[in-house]
This record gives C-alpha cells, sequence and structure tokens, in this order.
C-alpha cells in the first residue's frame, strides 16, 4: 500500500448520493461541482431530472450522472427499506463501488439506511466484526479519531478491541500519524473503574498481541485533549458523546452571541472580535471534518452530516479522494480481513 | 411536606467535610464562613489542628469543629477505606447524619468514597435498588435535571424508571417544577431507538402505572436545550456526559480567549466584551449549581467538584440547606420508601 500511498495525485471516482440530505440535491449538486477536478471524477446517483436543473451552465466535466431513484428518508426502518427500494439512490449508489465503478461512496442521506447498504450491499470485510462509525473531533492541538459513533449500539469487549484496530489504521492511514495512541473513554483514569464493558476491553486493548499502542483510560472531559489520538467506545455511547459535543458548542456559541448583543459596549467588542469568533467557529464545525466513515465493509463509504452544505459536500468529496489514494479500505482488507481468528 | 416546604428560613445544620478536596481545608473553611448563619449551622469535620487556624479572627458563632482524622484519598479502593478507616473525615461526616445532628452532609472529597459511605454508612432508603447521582446542567431556558452521572457504571430497564422517579422528586423539591417532563438520553427520537437498555427502558417510562410525565427519548445534542427537564441515562453514559460537558465548555472557551489575542482589532474586541463574556462562563460553571447529590439515601449527601473553590462549597451548603427545608429526602422516602413492590 506504501506505493499507492505515496502515488498522490492520481484519479479516484466517488459516487455521491444526490438525493440524500436536507438541501437535496442543490446544494449536494453543487458540492460535487465544487470538488470534481481532472483527479475527481463524481458520479451524481439521483433522478436525471433532479439533478440536470443544478448543472445548467457548470462545467461538468468531472461529474457524471448515475439515474437512479429517489433516496430512503430517515422515516424508514433502513434495513427493510434497502431491501425493498433497489432502485434508491442509496442501493444504486453503494452498488456502482461494489461493482467498481466508484472507489467510495459519499451521502448526506439516512445514517441508518448507509449503514444498512454497507452491511447488505457492499458487506463486511470478511473478518470484521463489528464495522465501526469513524469520527474526527476537533482536539485541541491536533484531531482525535473517536469511535464507534453510532453503528453499534451494543457492543462486547472484543468489539472494542476491534474498534482500536479499524481506529488506528484510519489514523494512520487518513490522518497520517505514524503510531496512534490509543485510549478507552471511560468514568474514570484507573483499570479499575468503568462498566462491565470497559471493564472487559480494558485488558484486550493493553494486551500487546492486540498490536495496538494503548495508553489507557481517557475520561469525557480529556476527549477534546488530545490525550490520545484514538478513542474507542461502544456506538450508544459514541453516539451520545458525539451529539453532545455538537450540542453544547451551539449552546456556548449561541450564549457568545446573545452575550455580544447585550449593550452598546458588548456589541463594539462583538463586531471587532467576530473574525476570530469566526474562526473558532470553524475549528469546531463538523463540515470542515468531512471525515465520517462507515470502516470495516469493501469499499469508501462516507456519511456526511444530514443539513450539509455544499462546502461540507465538497470537503467530504476531497477527504474520499485522499483516504482511497492512501488505500484506507485496502489497508482494513490486509490487517483485519483474514476471515477471522482475532 | 408542603407545610415543610413552606416553612422557609427554619435553621438547618449541614456537616461538612473539611479534609476532601483539593483546596482542603483552606477554601472548604472560607466557603463555611461565608454560607453558616443563623438559618445554617456547619459542623466543620476534620482534624481540628488543620482547621482552627483557617477559623482565626472569624466569625465562628455558627460553625462547629466535629473531630475526625484525615480524609479518604480517590486513589483509595471506596468501599474498603470507608470499612476500615472509621474515623476519617466522610465516615464521621456521615455519622453524623445518621445520629441526626445534621440533616445533610457535603463533601468535595473522593466520589467514589461518598457513594459508599452513602450506601454502606447513611444506607438506602428501603424500596429504592439504585441511589443515584442527581446533577442540574445548565439548560438554554432553565436547569436540566441529570442522573445518574455515575453512581450506578451498569443498569437495568427498571433503575432507569426509578431515575425518573427520583430525578421527578428532585425537579419538584429542589428547583420547584411542579410536574417536571421526563426524558431518556438515547441515540434517535423514535421508540425503536437505542441499546438494549434504553429499548427496555422507555416503555417502562412510558407506562402510566410509572406516574412519570414521560415526554420521550432525548438526543445528546438537545440535552441543554430544554426538550425534558429531567433525562435520564445509566452511570457510565451519564459520567461520560457530564465530563464532556464539561471538557467541551472548557475547549471552547479556551479558543474563545486565544481568539480574543490574536490580533490589536480582537483583543480590544476581547476587551469590550470581557464583562458579558465572564457571565457566559458562569452560566455553565459547576461550582455556580450546588446541586448535585446522591439521592435513594436516607440522608442528605451532597458531592461537590473536586476542585470547589469557597465560592463553591458556599453555594452547595445553601443548596443543600433549601433542599433540606423543602423535605427533599423525606419525599424520596414517603415515595419511594415502601419496602419495595415496584
Amino acid at each position: 500500500m506504501s506505493e499507492r500511498a505515496a502515488a498522490g495525485g492520481r484519479t479516484v471516482t466517488l459516487a455521491l448520493d444526490a438525493e440524500g440530505g436536507d438541501h437535496a440535491p442543490g446544494e449536494i449538486v453543487a458540492g460535487a461541482l465544487a470538488a470534481a477536478s481532472p483527479d475527481l471524477r463524481v458520479l451524481l446517483v439521483g433522478r436525471p431530472e433532479m439533478i440536470e436543473p443544478h448543472l445548467a451552465g457548470a462545467d461538468t466535466r468531472h461529474v457524471e450522472i448515475v439515474p437512479s431513484g429517489a433516496g430512503i428518508s430517515s422515516l424508514e426502518e433502513p434495513a427493510r427499506a434497502v431491501r425493498s427500494k433497489r432502485d434508491s439512490s442509496i442501493v444504486v449508489g453503494a452498488r456502482t463501488v461494489v461493482e467498481g465503478r466508484a472507489e467510495g461512496f459519499v451521502s448526506a442521506g439516512s445514517t441508518g439506511a448507509m449503514l444498512a447498504v454497507g452491511l447488505l450491499v457492499v458487506k463486511r470485510v470478511p473478518g470484521v466484526k463489528r464495522p465501526a462509525i469513524v469520527t474526527v473531533l476537533p482536539g485541541g492541538e491536533a484531531p482525535v479519531v473517536f469511535l464507534d459513533a453510532g453503528a453499534n449500539a451494543d457492543c462486547r469487549p472484543e468489539h472494542l478491541l476491534e474498534f482500536g484496530i479499524l481506529g488506528s489504521i484510519f489514523a494512520r492511514r487518513a490522518l497520517g500519524l505514524r503510531e496512534p495512541r490509543v485510549g478507552l473513554l471511560n468514568i474514570g483514569e484507573e483499570p479499575t473503574k468503568g462498566n462491565e464493558l470497559a471493564l472487559g476491553a480494558y485488558p484486550l486493548l493493553a494486551d500487546p498481541a492486540g498490536g495496538l499502542r494503548f495508553v489507557g483510560n481517557v475520561e469525557g472531559r480529556d476527549l477534546l485533549f488530545n490525550k490520545a489520538d484514538v478513542v474507542v467506545t461502544d456506538g450508544f455511547t459514541g453516539n451520545v458523546a458525539l451529539k453532545l459535543l455538537e450540542g453544547t458548542a451551539r449552546a456556548l456559541l449561541l450564549r457568545v452571541r446573545d452575550a455580544a448583543r447585550r449593550d452598546v459596549r458588548s456589541k463594539i467588542g462583538g463586531l471587532l472580535l467576530r473574525p476570530s469568533l469566526t474562526r473558532v467557529r470553524a475549528v469546531l464545525d463538523p463540515e470542515e471534518y468531512g471525515g465520517t466513515c462507515l470502516l470495516g465493509v469493501q469499499g469508501l463509504m462516507i456519511i456526511c452530516h444530514g443539513n450539509s452544505s455544499r462546502r461540507a459536500v465538497a470537503n467530504a468529496l476531497r477527504f474520499g479522494a485522499e483516504a482511497a489514494r492512501r488505500g484506507l479500505v485496502q489497508t482494513v482488507q490486509e490487517e483485519l480481513g483474514r476471515g477471522g481468528g482475532r
């Protein structure tokens, strides 16, 4: 894989769900047009009559429409919808990966449906027990790889070990870290702290046989403070944590905004500070981090926030192209895809 | 209880662990002196020779020293330390409650040791399965009662129902809400979302037989946005969430501070905005919320943050006196203490 990782700007083709997300298809198509280049071809999957108006007047040399039906709503039961709606954009998009027409699939549609097509259409890497949603958090000094962000609500200790391996591969391949430090999200620093799951996972993560650079427990208060490069937890705790982080950031920035409207003095202060504060918001903005992906399946699957703007979509496509060039999925297949044993 | 709740400023006596916390005994004693009044007597539990120097020159009419040995460190195994160190400040303080010398006990020492003395010395209210740590989060419009913040790392669905009942009592008695809305922390809004625990707890919480005003699932992103007045979860998720909230707030405020140092324009803006921003910090400051308590035991047990300042200690004492006057523990005994059955 190292030659491949070093190959730089080879052309990557990615499929994009033009029917998925709150602002589909307009913002999705605009994001594709912003990211598409000679090095990044984008297959727009969706109803042509919905997509074409948004292509009018644009440079369409590096995009192509792959016709499909509509998307799958997040209100539908994902597995059932994926099985019955073979024509939906999310199933057709996933099939472009299976058929080798694209190296990856990007969608801002239902996370549940992406998870279902990942398992049912793209399929697990043989040997991987639990594909996980990997996300990148804005640590103070460097990004923090965090998983599982919601694919597996109930986990066993061996799944957390697998997440440690998947997260380490992600940190190496997608973020370029050489020897990522792995931590276990827990309610205390000592190995004797935690619920049954954490107590069971700790020795597995610490065992040299696992091949991880394990640095111990990471408490919630330290998650953003770079105590570890990769932090693992079950998909329930991970999803609650990710959404809480988002909610806390929103609550705080709303309060800072209100503070800057309190009186004339504060208003002037707020105006002067605004350019710098905009940069604070950018650091915390999930749209800047294109890197939420379902790892452990036989293709690159990138999940965008439902309310993704064109900028978020373009960032996700660029992230996906880079991850493809660096052989993220191939590395998972090489390191975990040995038909089990762990 | 209503006569008692209406009794207003009757004198309450609380014990305070003068040996617990990062800044003990100086800040602890200072907090006691700030809060003590004719309506609030404080028993300072600790080594007299450590406490006395901090009382020099102060008005000590409403404080009294109750001699004990040193505290229990958070590095010690809590249950073992509580059993073997009968002379420790935390055991002696808890005993003042059992003996009726104080109506409650406040400590900034080891949370694990507080939990252990709660269960082993103060003891559960008969009929309560799992005493829980109740905390108050800074919601946008109103406070949010959140539990379990760490007493029970592994829970069963019926424990979450009990937390709903305990949390509702807290919201009524300590915050004065008439019919608190109860929510379940979960990874989706639909009743079909969640891990096994949440899926099992949902119907119990929704069952009218439980007597709760249940409003459904609350996602992490909505925790601070007043979708419910009381939000329940297991002690693992709750502890991770609470500490993550603390960490995210710290990370964000650090970034706002850095933004206000970037250039001359931002520095001036930051200076003008500072008074308003200080108020933002105060809203998010756990020291303003004295109300973290272990609920479900036969006495008022208030747990302060380890790095509590005198202000935090004084706020906790005032909160404790008010909770005692409003009959918080008595209400738990009346509503849950019927020897089981639920």
